[in-house]
């Protein structure tokens, strides 16, 4: 994964919302400005308790998963494989006084978890892509790493999302803002997959496929699961289900990856990817 | 709260999906029967590896709530209510092999963190609906306790919820099974509502009061935030929205109470109610 780093950037920040940089990162909210405080509730972090900019400001890479316990390992993980001389017992989770997210940083990567579903990791994502507008970084790339069911593929494969679609194989996300439901695209970077992919390829054993993520809105109902407390389609009707999910270009099913994509996209987060380990199915 | 747990039931198990008692479970899917081994994945248990009717066959209260912090808290809290015998240490994180959710049991109490969000809440209640079921446990009463933003009510009141209605004020969930869509009531047990609000009275400086809670799918853009990342509404918009949703009976917002409805009240947990504090707004 250390290919996929680039070298130190030291573009300049011109203004409070564009970065002079390859990458920009575009908050569209225009209240924002004329806000005396922001706070980031869900991750105990606000522009006046913290100096955002010594803390994120050199911050290249945010790589987000559910558990909080694994994205303590991803962090240590990257940690060693950067070589960086900081105390591993120092790499501690920046949001502790929270227990809704965990967040730790090594060097340039920040390591956030976002719990399951749709609207965990939504608060957490309009939280954090404020992060590096206070903190004054650019060139960010963010990546979600997760556990997913795979479909037609061996256990073990790594997927990298092309494009996240919903439970009908559509390519969208369907945001309800205050009561008008707003359609928006979940296309992901292409070239940060090819990167990605290109980075599988000089590992052994690496087993990796550019494809569709499906995102649902549970992990029972919505994934064809037999064993919930409620199931009332018959295993022909779920086979049928997911046969035809693959037909459709989906590879895997996680819960996370269509409003992950719609926001980022949004906000002009160009430099992102999902990448998913399937497990099960 | 001591006035509503109800005297020991001595009620037998019956058959797999019923029971002799006032409240029944129902888990409605066919294929349980027929499995081998029941795997609780999210909470770390299973019908092979844990003896369910030891560990949970006197429960009689589930409550649930967000942050897995506060759950503890509850579970110590209602510990020396109950005055109960056991030490304060031994009341452990049941779920502690996942760092998914936490749970406590402290006599006849079962406490339980949820996340955030209706996939979140879900996939949990999937699997926690099970238990009494594995346990042959009955007359089980679930209470969601949790913050939430109140809508023109003096902060700190406590809300309990006699409908759970969605962004546009309708009392349904919508659940996408597979890829079809299915509209659920998410009425609470009216019963419930009225013992709990009892209750109340008996406190004093307690302001509580019974409403519909809305159900949004994120924190920030469906619950009028101009704080978020995006916001694309006017301060105009979102007082219109908030004054249409008191006016249809909201009093306040929060992020599970329909799915938790719906669930409950299709697995026959008839006595469960959502009892939510209010915070900002």
């Amino acid at each position: 994964m250390a290919s996929v780093i680039p070298a130190s950037n030291s573009s300049m920040r011109s203004d409070r919302n564009t970065y002079v940089g390859k990458r920009f990162v575009h908050v569209k909210n225009p209240y924002l400005d004329s806000m005396d405080e922001d706070i980031l509730y869900h991750l105990d972090l606000g522009t006046k308790t913290h100096n955002l900019p010594a803390m994120f400001g050199d911050v290249k890479f945010v790589c987000v998963g559910g558990s909080p316990n694994r994205m303590k390992a991803f962090a240590l993980f990257m940690h060693k494989e950067l070589g960086l001389e900081e105390a591993e017992e120092d790499i501690k989770d920046i949001c502790a006084g929270t227990d809704r997210y965990c967040m730790y940083k090594t060097g340039p990567v920040l390591a956030i978890s976002h719990g399951m579903g749709i609207p965990s990791i939504s608060t957490m994502l309009h939280e954090l892509i404020k992060l590096p507008r206070h903190a004054r970084c650019c060139d960010v790339t963010i990546i979600r790493i997760g556990t997913s069911g795979g479909i037609g593929i061996a256990p073990g494969t790594v997927v990298i999302t092309d494009i996240a679609v919903d439970s009908f194989f559509k390519p969208r996300f369907e945001q309800v803002i205050l009561d008008n439901i707003v359609t928006r695209s979940t296309e992901l970077d292409k070239e940060l997959s090819e990167e990605l992919f290109n980075c599988s390829k000089g590992i052994p054993n690496f087993p990796t496929l550019i494809g569709h993520t499906m995102c649902t809105y549970d992990f029972y109902e919505g994934q064809g699961r037999l064993d919930g407390a409620l199931c009332s389609f018959s295993r022909e009707k779920k086979l049928d289900y997911l046969k035809r999910a693959y037909k459709a270009g989906v590879r895997n099913i996680d819960m996370e990856s269509t409003v992950f994509a719609a926001m980022c996209g949004l906000c002009g987060l160009k430099a992102k990817s999902t990448l998913i380990k399937p497990q099960t199915f």
